[in-house]
């Protein structure tokens, strides 16, 4: 659309493509509107839209995703809730911890949090676990843990949903959806994701090709959601000197490609406490939106994923080094 | 449990497992049964069931896998259904199309099937697809087709579930439940097929280690469900002369450390025709004890993974190979 | 050329080739004679050749590499000393010791290979070891160990050439040159293996794509040495079951671009004594020109790679296996 | 040895050493030097050491690399060649040509590279292509023209030697000699490269794991060339939106592991000139000690690697955005 049609003029489209019998998904980008459109089986005619008013051009989208892809929404897509953004000048630093373990865990590192000036918190309350007889979360006990969170420091709260009954939950309870990296391409839950009128944080899985991710992202958005930050998080590799690999190539990839945010989780990547500050600095020196990273009060007593917590002062010290690092990007990139 | 403990000795035990609080997990072999203990944190005071009558002996698994591995049950697993075996001395060739994309499609390719003395059809109604676009099955339609070819071949139907919802259905319509790939660590999806009463094929994920898949195997035999069969359907690799790299050496590698089955399949992982013969003989060479691939009338109109179904004849060709090579194989084994 | 181009008609092309300043390369097959032609920088003209006697046509060769793909050799190479072949209708069992370490040990394993009924004996006298202060080999001694391992039981010597002067001192007393999967992009060592005058055996590096294998097996081609013999040796993946991925889908994938025979090496590509017959049965049935095997009488005592030796009895039994297996393929192929 | 141990005191312990047949390498620090022990088989008794003057500590290193680890000296190496450094304060940035193709090529490079104000200038005269068919530098003609660059611009030299040939003239013209990816366990060259009186730059091979990589350090320390530095490159993984996957995560773990410097290279492990800047910046962010970057004044006419090699204006703005982050790092370091 032209940067001066009005909501009748993006009405009319969306009105005019559904009596063909398809999709439209309307985006607001910073200047203009995005109109998408799925459920063809072929080429779509452009002339019935052409003309309308307000409309600036008709694009054919050849690549595979549609929705993801600045071929049709060039402007960047930021997720902002209040005053809390992903996507935008400042990194988003989305930190907590791994899992809610216990009220008293949580809230400790929630203070630390909103106290270094961070604005999104993390914490899990489900767990997706490689085996069946560790830890799997607290639930929805964890999920009100989290909630008083929100309502004591003002956090905005990120936690994952493992399936359809957890995602429920966790739209009530929680700002943004986190969608793991084992269930990347679990395409049910993707779709209810797409259905959600919450911001779907999707991890890249662990394995997945640009291509997949973004796709994977498509799933979401097809439905209806639009609301979609991506999440580098590591790749299997040969390499026995960190947990996973953290490709960090992939990140301007991503960006070249796609109009979504994409963080990077420099604590699952790495597994180790020590290299997540140096990892988090060159999240954020290669470009990255934001962070998801894990904390905790006394990580030697955690229940999940204890090594690579950073301790209190270590996080502090990160969020110093990070923003640092992302004056001298984000001069680069403005 | 000795060669001739009772089935009251077996329930007695049961019943003291349960006593203090923990799940029994009753699995018989060939020769004795072996009864899993799950539901503990720390180790189990043998003191209980050592003198209990029928109680051969009492082992600490000390592996992150209980139930899946061979401490606990040395027999190899060998699912049954009627005629038809998964894990005994015959190679069990599960052939069948990708998607059943239509009555005649199916029937035709199932007539071959039968023919060539195969006891298992597969056959995909939901199908998971990396595209949001892509055709994803005709759902429970598929399935009546796959009941159809069960009444009129006496096939016994192999088909995905990619949800719960799809679980209740195949479970319903099909023998054996087949979770791909991608949700090999959809862990709410292994335990659902773990309260299943039918065998559940579980499909490796691309870039999981053996540990993660005798996990993930675990979640299903946690629940309560023994019959599990292991599916090879290759890793993800930096080659790109293949789809995947079919990994034949985790066959060995499993068998080793499990008794369950584990078959492979050399459509998925290597992508192309004239690849699925050779390795067909190559995993029955390395001892798999089945496959699972891909037959179309018509591959070239195939709505998915038209590129790798055998045609007719190369299928016939392929079980007279495999059946030979069993011999030898089954002649060293035995 | 025509199958009755007499060694004039070829002469004449070759004088031809030259006579441009370009490089023939003819590579006799089962038929006909082959001319590869080198040192061009863009399309070469086809005139001058088209009509001289014994021509049967000039083909233009559009893959990045030349002398190695069945573009220009149709018929299979066959590799051919005495009476043994590598690449014929029979499996090439290349077995011995990972490292000659002593007169008794090579001596006794040779015994055990010959009354086997194999003809070809590896054993390294130059060992690429990945720690400086590991055994790296007997060097000339053990080359005269191997020679009168010839001498003694007629098998041909195949032994590794680590650097130019090793390759000269393998070329002096063994029968094939071997260049490690370290060593697969070391151009230099290349260029001198295309210079001698007895067949190389080239693995394949252990990350490197097809085609950077064939480019590598070019290097030798190009120099004017056209008996190359591939062996595939696993790839790294990030699976810790086997010490690396042994890449079945190669040796198809391969035999289909290439006329040069592609063997396997399991002892390697595996790691694990236990692991070696299946994958050696596994090469067999996918289609490999041969295996390359470690043997030792002692493997507990072995100063390089014990693990993957096979004893004697096991030797035995892989060969009666893989012999089975092969006229099951052979009967396939031809 | 402890700090105010005397150049006499630390000859008599190397006197000492060698008099029971062992080698020693004393390698200064900044506040001591250590004096590593290699050639013996088992451990050696510290008694004849441990009252000598001048002796602080015998520390048994039980790791399979003795001189490349923290264990024997802690102090971190700095490479030094006049006022140029690696390994020191400030981030070295090794710019210049993939491949000398002409005298006006590098001499516009090493003009921008020297107003820049950095320090080492790099260009290949010998070139390992995959291709037998491509370009493969321009060999002494191309070392002249770099000892035409130091000249000039007072920029150091780094080059890579393929062979043993070319070793010896890289050590005759340059400052510091590369062994490439391919290279890195070609353990022949490696034992060439630590006779030379001249640094190493020695890149990770691109499937290597980090012990592998230390090891091939040790291949060179161990002959007596203390002077190394480390270079991460890129991994293969299954990823195709870059060349390589750049692993950044094996930059804190080896400053961990080893006291040697070790760089990034952002062209050959991304390929595309655009991700360059984003990686430089992440790998100075990570704690690099450097970076080694293509540059060509018209890439579009590169005879090697052109995409990925930056443009004037690129690097310069490369080299602005990496100081400022390195100053924070810095800061963050020290």
């Amino acid at each position: 659309m032209t940067p001066d049609a009005t909501e009748a003029d993006i009405q009319r489209v969306i009105a005019t493509v559904e009596s063909i019998g398809l999709k439209a998904h309307p985006m607001p980008g910073a200047n203009r509107t995005a109109i998408g459109i799925t459920g063809n089986t072929g080429a779509v005619d452009p002339e019935p839209f052409v003309e309308l008013p307000g409309v600036f051009e008709c694009v054919r989208v050849t690549k595979p995703y549609k929705l993801v892809g600045r071929d049709l929404k060039h402007d960047k897509t930021i997720i902002k809730i209040d005053d809390a953004e992903i996507g935008g000048a400042e990194p988003a630093i989305i930190a907590g911890v791994c899992a809610v373990e216990s009220h008293e865990q949580t809230m400790l590192t929630a203070q630390v949090v909103a106290e270094a000036g961070c604005k999104w918190f993390r914490g899990g309350a489900f767990k997706p676990r490689t085996s069946p007889y560790a830890f799997q979360g607290l639930h929805e006990e964890g999920l009100k843990i989290l909630a008083e969170v929100r309502d004591t420091y003002g956090l905005k709260i990120v936690t994952e949903a493992i399936d359809e009954p957890a995602l429920d939950l966790c739209e009530k309870y929680a700002d943004v959806i986190q969608i793991g990296t084992r269930n990347m391409q679990n395409f049910s839950l993707l779709k209810r994701a797409g259905q959600a009128r919450k911001p779907i944080l999707l991890k890249r899985g662990m394995s997945s090709t640009l291509e997949e991710f973004l796709l994977a992202a498509e799933y979401v958005m097809a439905e209806g959601n639009y609301q979609v930050i991506l999440c580098e998080r590591g790749v299997r590799s040969f390499g026995n000197h960190s947990r996973f690999t953290p490709d960090l190539a992939v990140i301007p990839a991503a960006q070249k490609l796609s109009h979504l945010p994409i963080i990077l989780d420099p604590s699952h990547s790495t597994g180790t406490r020590e290299t997540v500050i140096p990892m988090s600095r060159a999240g954020i020196a290669v470009g990255a939106d934001g962070l998801l990273v894990d904390v905790h009060p006394y990580p030697e007593r955690a229940l999940c994923d204890g090594p690579q917590a950073l301790l209190f002062d270590m996080f502090r010290q990160m969020v110093g080094e990070v923003r640092a690092i992302a004056a001298i990007v984000h001069g680069v990139r403005s």
